[in-house]
């Protein structure tokens, strides 16, 4: 019997997660469920879409419901609402606020014989589980990690949001750029010490209006605390037409590589990296996400219930594949 | 309370599990069984031997038993023997009767109330995990394992000792190539059907008898079915000396990348790669194997009882470390 899924949030994600349900003949789409008027929204592939506050009306049809809001302000309470109703599955990436989040998801799902899998996606997520590999495989090992390593570097909705809140802008992209030498020297095997400045460098292609004060407009986003100023930052003033040209070019290109370097007991060097590269970075996440509604739905019938994080999960509950199918396919 | 370990065998992956052994302090050596005369074993650290036979004498006094034997002789009998009276955690890496050995192994166990964790290591095991994790995140990539990267490539044992097995060879050893045009090819995104030969080439460095028919030596070697015959193979006959020095200089090298190149249903371009290099073989992957003897300890206290493969188990399970640390050390 197919997984039902319902998506939660209508942005990039959950856009992404519409669009790979087709590749997953195992999972069905019971529709999408957003704050805006049902009608007015325009689906890739013409799914039903139905009002937010009807959601409890999908209560037993629907097995699991992924969660496609943004961490900031959306999931903290609508993460919560949806687990004491539902399974779910989330992206939330609020480092400093995940205990407090894991903690409120679990009491909801608990209290509901529900599932949860939280932190989904591929950082957090398929990174944080690479990095706790290294970290017991390689002991001793520092774990890095770099994002944008191509010349297109990666596309920060985050880092570009902020630049637009600066006065006089009107619209702005930015993209991380990995230092390459640090990579170089993490490969070595020297574990240095690395400032975030050392690790990476950010280029924001700014629009402005006519006639702002473009010194003062540079000066505010590269002195943005904790966003900007820990970077070498490039800001570039550019045309819309430009810019717009720009975005046509890099998309929603993002990569990333995780690095653990050390030394057996034995003395002798151990190197792990992950890498992954996503033309798309939402339908990419969206595939990720997908593995773990299934593992959801898998883990609560056989009575798992509560809150989870990635690392909980095995990946036999993420495959749709038998061990023997996967065995027949030289996969172990 | 640690986790108290026996080795059984003492080749090259025992002396790796009892080196890494100090660099997890939540382990504590028992002893290391052999079937040799425990007197005659001189250990790295001193650990205490024990004849293999007196093995019975160690149940409730061992967490975990890590099987360093072979898969080709020892695991078929060894393994389900040692899963009669412990928890285990192997390496089996005969792909052809994974299906058969788990189930010998899981019928040994679940009688018994132990858990067997096998085919650990790096492949199977690592590489076995992000094959599968590839293939359900990106879908319909086909996914593909290269060996031996860097200019060394990479020792094969099983290969060198095919060919000492030819008359008139005194030493041998081989070492795999991969070809990185293929590489190259599968992530430019093309799928390409690569037979075996064109994934990988083999060096063999020989020492003969004196007088012996080198041209022969090198047939037998070069068309050796499943071993040789399938791939471009260099035949260099060398002395013991320059022999001895290339193994000084190369020693237990090895690595591998592990690629999925494929579109989302959107159709952008997602890859994931996986690699690792590993100046010593043996030590890094008794590395992997004590994160599965932690794993395997804690699921037989939660009563999960029987085989279980790398794919049956969490993260969570293999680190020492908590939810609560892993997110203050940022690897979450």
């Amino acid at each position: 019997m197919s997984t039902r899924i319902g998506i939660v949030g209508y942005g990039n994600i959950g856009k992404g997660i519409e669009l790979a349900l087709t590749q997953n003949s195992d999972m069905e789409l019971v529709g999408i469920f957003t704050r805006r008027d049902p009608n007015s929204l325009e689906t890739k592939l013409n799914s039903p879409v139905y009002h937010y506050s009807n959601v409890k009306d999908y209560v037993n049809k629907i097995d699991v419901m992924i969660l496609c809001g943004g961490s900031a302000t959306d999931l903290p309470s609508q993460g919560p609402h949806m687990a004491s109703m539902f399974n779910t599955v989330d992206s939330y990436d609020n480092h400093d606020e995940i205990l407090n989040y894991r903690a409120s998801m679990n009491k909801a799902a608990l209290n509901n014989k529900n599932t949860s899998i939280i932190s989904t996606g591929w950082d957090p997520g398929d990174f944080s589980d690479i990095r706790v590999g290294i970290n017991c495989r390689i002991i001793g090992a520092k774990v890095y990690g770099f994002y944008g390593l191509g010349k297109k570097g990666g596309l920060s909705m985050g880092h570009s949001d902020a630049s637009r809140r600066v006065n006089g802008v009107i619209d702005a992209r930015q993209y991380t750029h990995a230092i390459h030498k640090s990579i170089k020297a993490v490969r070595s095997g020297k574990n240095p010490e690395l400032t975030r400045g050392e690790m990476h460098w950010r280029e924001v292609f700014v629009v402005v209006e006519n006639n702002s004060d473009r010194k003062r407009i540079k000066n505010e986003i590269i002195s943005m605390p904790g966003y900007f100023e820990p970077y070498k930052t490039k800001v570039k003033f550019v045309t819309q037409k430009k810019l717009n040209k720009i975005h046509a070019n890099r998309g929603m290109y993002h990569d990333g590589i995780v690095i653990g370097v050390g030394k057996t007991a034995g003395g002798n060097k151990s190197v792990i990296e992950y890498k992954n590269e996503f033309e798309s970075n939402p339908e990419s996440t969206a595939n990720i996400m997908i593995n773990y509604a299934r593992a959801c739905h898998k883990m609560n019938q056989e009575g798992s219930f509560g809150a989870k994080n990635t690392m909980d999960v095995p990946i036999s509950y993420k495959t749709p594949m038998t061990f023997e199918e996967l065995i027949a396919a030289h996969m172990i």
